[in-house]
């Protein structure tokens, strides 16, 4: 299976300002796209740390995409450090430059040099479409470069995802029960063991003051899913619980 | 100023199923004794990459947390790979095994295998408390290891901090100002050259419709926050638009 790596940049979400909410959303989308999200990184707004972890990613994954500092201010410097970590010159991009200098004057903003920011790209870079605001993202090489706000990051996702190299999705499907894990370990065990082609999950909650545990199975098939979620059914009735499809 | 990394450890967080909250508590939970979060990963449950992730961040960074598998499920794998990371036996901790004997006894619970589980750490290891559900977390070497549900960790973390030795907490300041960021972006950047002890960062956002931007200031002095802050004031008054303070 494919797999990809998520670089979110930004201090601000490392100082616990703002709640990523990328990974989650690409995590899923990924999924529908036979992609697996394999990784994902926050690291700060440092030149060199981004330089590093984009050219360690990006041989070790099949796509890596990045989120964050693609702005016009001086604390946007993904591009530049995309371009050191790709060796290549950073420059203003043709289709960007068109892009963004019609839709200022159409809004009767000046396109000043801080805004012209937004075009720079590496040089070879594919644009990435941006339907919110205009200034686009882009890929190089297996690196795919995408905005910070959540609104544009998921517009240019899905603007993009039908292009990723991927395979079959994949697939979920999840049972809650009202019962600890520590009663339903040893069986859940068991049957993990006899379907090894299904990625079984467990998970505690509290809900409304109540203890569960949300049984999450995953695979490419989803009779193997089926058949794995009828033992868990047949295990958590054997231990006095109803099972619940989530 | 002392830095730390965050491990969370969990396939349902990279799948999308799960949002984490722990990234952003722990954030600010360290910003006030004194300690820089400078990374976080997220990987799956998969022994060798937690190993790796383990073994490379405790070299880097003066503490590492982890979040998450220490439950008593086939898929909880945290501390059987952390011990495998520090090159030390598994055992079952006599504090931990304890406090579970009396625990279950006192909630008429069996103690089975699977819990038994939980009272599993690494030889040497020292425990961090849980008292929300008592099986608890530990540090060994500079590695914490933690709970994934967001109520046990932040417990646990709470329950701890003070044991850190960490330097004077960050502070932090935001203005908003309804203004787009390439219309402030030159502005910013000449202050952020005046004030190199400040940290300066520009956030967009859209609310109720309105497109603006937060500004956020960082330092350990805040009167270094407070001279930045009214330079910001004063241009963003120049750009026709009152700065709110946040």
């Amino acid at each position: 299976m494919k797999t990809a790596c998520l670089i979110i940049i930004g201090n601000e979400v490392l100082s616990g300002r703002t709640q990523d909410a990328n990974l989650a959303f690409l995590g899923d989308g990924l999924n529908s796209v036979g992609v697996r999200l394999a990784e994902a990184r926050v690291i700060p707004d440092d030149t060199d740390v981004i330089v590093n972890a984009v050219n360690d990613c990006r041989a070790r994954f099949d796509y890596v995409f990045t989120t964050g500092g693609i702005g016009p201010t001086h604390d946007d410097i993904t591009s530049a450090a995309i371009a050191k970590a790709f060796d290549l010159p950073l420059i203003r991009h043709p289709e960007a430059l068109a892009a963004l200098k019609k839709y200022y004057q159409n809004n009767e903003v000046e396109l000043n040099e801080q805004r012209l920011k937004m075009t720079e790209t590496p040089e070879g870079a594919i644009l990435v479409s941006n339907p919110v605001s205009i200034a686009p993202g882009y890929q190089i090489g297996n690196v795919i470069v995408m905005a910070g706000v959540p609104r544009i990051m998921q517009a240019m996702f899905d603007g993009m995802k039908h292009t990723l190299a991927g395979g079959k999705p994949m697939m979920s499907r999840s049972i809650l029960a009202h019962i600890g894990e520590g009663t339903i370990a040893k069986g859940l065990g068991d049957i993990q063991l006899q379907h090894e082609d299904v990625e079984i999950g467990s998970y505690p909650f509290f809900r409304d003051g109540k203890l569960g545990t949300s049984l999450v199975m995953r695979a490419i098939d989803p009779a193997a899913i089926d058949a794995a979620a009828e033992k868990i059914k047949t295990l958590v009735r054997s231990l006095g619980v109803e099972p619940i499809d989530e």
